[in-house]
């Protein structure tokens, strides 16, 4: 049972508020209801946000957190006259340093992902999707040279997921390619990727891991067994380290760490102005 | 050129500081160079990371902007004492007033995205974006029971994105399947979908965008032309409308603006404990 609610709420999608509050309440050894009040971009639709907050309150018979990255100071001003929750103005605490800081005033325009949909950076996310998707497990050996990254490694080693990651969130255009037995038979990297080895990164994985992973999908083959996996990682990393390809494991690693590492390694994350 | 530099500082990503610092910033009319600092851990790493801000500071003539999200006490101490920049910490100036609210300490522990690779709501992650794949652009009929969602819409409405962040960020199951000419004829929803009416959620889209993302992929096509675009749409939208399906227009909105309202309408959001 939880013992009280988080609310995030944003004039936007409230995905950075909710990011952001989430991880801070992670700190805590405590069980919390989150609820998401997204486009909360009218007073009207305060007001209905603070009865829903209010009315929880009453009922858990604890104020709730309230998390607010609210731009517009009509709607932010409804929550504080109104809201009997605890609430952290995610905003208002650093833009106001900040506009002393700067030396100027902030706009206070609604939501980071408002009216994006035609800027150039939104287009290459886009485009880096559809790139990534096209060339998924060594789907196409087509526009290779036009790959920010390519990704290696044995099949499940996470090379999926990461690449999908590094276009949706960085708009980095992240081929991956599978490294298969016959590979290792051959001794050499796959012929397609010969002339693009400077773009080449190596995802590994422990064999006991990689076989928990494998059996889910192919349960009791030669495919997902412990020495086979065994081989094949063995196979690669020793392939990798033949080639001079930076690589890491992904054991333990979310998404979001193994991303952050291929782009500081890369150095594919270009300063942004 | 930038006026002066933005440091996003944690122990973990940094993508949980980057994401926030930059909404922030985004309220202010001023070219800012971002730089993030990832896995800054131990004290070594931070005084390095003090070296690079201060040395920054000094060539730009203006203290950067230093956002930080650590959690460890040792290492922000460090920045404490020997950053030159203006430092928000952005977790204490939360986590302390709600240690007092909650009667109960923080307890510091590094990153959201550190070792949640083995946990059960990671998994569903992955497994969702396996899903979405799957499922993208109705490659596959089998195992629609098993959506959580169904997104359909004519082609390039925007059904492949969504679904894979649907996936990517909520663990979502987001099936997407084309309508086509061949639809509009029959006056029917594809076949394979007729069981799973309730999950379906609509993308449309307005005919001259349509025409301009379709004619950067198959320029001066019949496919592209503004009047097979203007037909498509509205045969699109009155079958919606005739089979009772909740649908946005995603011409002026972005990923996360269309993920975020199929969420609430489709009720997807379910609190998390």
């Amino acid at each position: 049972m939880h013992s009280r609610t988080a609310f995030f709420v944003s004039d936007g999608t409230g995905i950075t508020a909710e990011t952001f509050g989430k991880a801070i309440l992670a700190q805590f050894e405590l069980k919390l209801r989150f609820v998401r009040l997204p486009f909360i971009d009218t007073a009207d639709k305060a007001h209905q946000a603070v009865r829903q907050i209010n009315h929880t309150g009453e009922l858990e018979g604890k104020r709730p957190i309230v998390f607010t990255t609210l731009v517009n100071m009509e709607v932010l001003g409804v929550l504080q006259n109104h809201c009997k929750g605890m609430l952290l103005d995610m905003f208002g605490t650093f833009v106001n340093p900040l506009e002393q800081e700067l030396g100027i005033k902030s706009h206070h325009r609604v939501g980071r992902f408002s009216n994006v949909s035609r800027s150039r950076e939104y287009a290459q996310r886009i485009e880096a999707i559809n790139y990534s998707l096209a060339h998924d497990d060594g789907q196409s050996k087509r526009d290779l040279a036009n790959a920010d990254v390519i990704l290696v490694g044995v099949s499940r080693s996470g090379k999926t997921p990461t690449s999908l990651y590094l276009a949706m969130q960085y708009g980095i255009k992240a081929a991956n390619y599978p490294l298969i037995p016959e590979d290792f038979e051959r001794r050499q990297l796959p012929e397609a990727l010969l002339p693009y080895r400077k773009k080449i990164f190596g995802l590994s994985i422990q064999p006991e891991r990689l076989a928990e992973v494998r059996n889910e999908r192919r349960p009791q083959s030669k495919y997902a067994s412990l020495a086979n996996c065994r081989h094949e990682v063995s196979e690669a990393e020793a392939m990798m380290r033949r080639e001079g390809i930076r690589w890491l494991s992904t054991t333990t690693k979310s998404i979001e760490e193994i991303a952050t590492t291929i782009l500081q390694e890369m150095h594919l994350e270009r300063p942004t102005f």
